[in-house]
């Protein structure tokens, strides 16, 4: 059985890749592992069969084999623990590789996500102005604690591992202006999406954008 | 070599159990796993030192046998993956209950953080109290949809794994009076927190607190 993903029918990012079936897809094509995508509504994910598969209600979600799984974490751990090419094989390394995993979902992310949300939620509030510096500043000390660690690597950890696909993912969504000004983080950032199974899950995202009506 | 874990000298949260170190405490409880501890302050966490263990300056660490881990989402994972009793067997059940440590801090955690911190730094803003609702009500959603999935049952995924030990240890932060309002998920922290395990390891955080000079 081809394992199945869910993707969002219209994503808010309009094909930016973005949303977090892309980590899903990126892990995939750097192992070499097909799959198929269903595509769900923002009203599909209050349904039951939705929430079944994922209980509070996101995506992307994982079926494979009668194993239903969710949370993007869990998900690009899953494929990379079952095929080779996202974790060392020694055991040490293959802890850091998953440590990282960890950092970008739990250290980095937040901040990133936090300044992203209230920039929609909060945008028109007259508190939001005021707030702003200190969401950027939060963003700023990962970005620079993350540049101190990279130095003049080209990944976190020697070779390339699903701990970098995640960093590298959830880099993607901080503002491009606070990106700028930690470039060795923006070349990390540039090293991962120029590679090619990065290429090939981003263009399977773009694609559904272009095609589905509700994405335009 | 007995496993070190680093924890605060003097934790803010006064003994009870709510920094990162608890977990794996717990952790390492549930599997029987001996462990010491290192303290350090809020000072060391910007030093080379610490900074080498944890690029972003947080505890708790990890060192083991030449291994050095840090987010305690990724240490959970490793004592549960090298010893017995946190997670099961069987390889779906497994990679469920790997979710869930996932679900716990990535889809938990971040709104009962974003509204532990508001209250901390922007306590004496004017927009706090108008933010205030927006920022519980973020809680309460992730609360009845976790209350939702437990339904009668005593834990996520039949047997207490990793992941009811994340979801405990993160619930733990929630304002007591946003927990109460879903007793299904009030009576599950009370079941994690009457483990033995769970004891004993709260114990020992707790007994730190008590004889450090810096913890009163």
């Amino acid at each position: 059985m081809t394992p199945v993903l869910t993707a969002f029918a219209a994503s808010p990012d309009r094909g930016r890749g973005l949303a977090r079936d892309m980590r899903v897809r990126w892990a995939c094509e750097e192992v070499g592992l097909a799959y198929d995508t269903r595509l769900v509504s923002f009203a599909d994910l209050k349904e039951p069969a939705h929430r079944a598969l994922n209980p509070f209600g996101q995506i992307p979600t994982w079926e494979e084999d009668g194993l239903a799984l969710f949370e993007s974490g869990a998900i690009v751990l899953h494929v990379a623990e079952s095929r080779s090419g996202l974790l060392p094989a020694e055991p040490t390394a293959r802890a850091r590789a998953k440590a990282w995993i960890f950092a970008a979902i739990d250290t980095v992310e937040p901040p990133i996500v936090d300044l992203s949300i209230a920039g929609i939620v909060e945008r028109d509030k007259p508190w939001h102005g005021l707030r702003l510096p200190m969401l950027e500043e939060r963003v700023r000390t990962r970005l620079a604690e993350l540049g101190d660690w990279l130095g003049g690597h080209d990944w976190l950890e020697g070779e390339f591992t699903a701990g970098d696909l995640m960093m590298v993912a959830v880099l993607r969504r901080a503002p491009p202006a606070l990106l700028a000004e930690q470039p060795i983080v923006a070349d990390y950032v540039a090293r991962g999406e120029a590679r090619p199974a990065f290429q090939r899950a981003f263009a399977a995202q773009r694609a559904l954008f272009e095609t589905a009506p509700e994405g335009r």
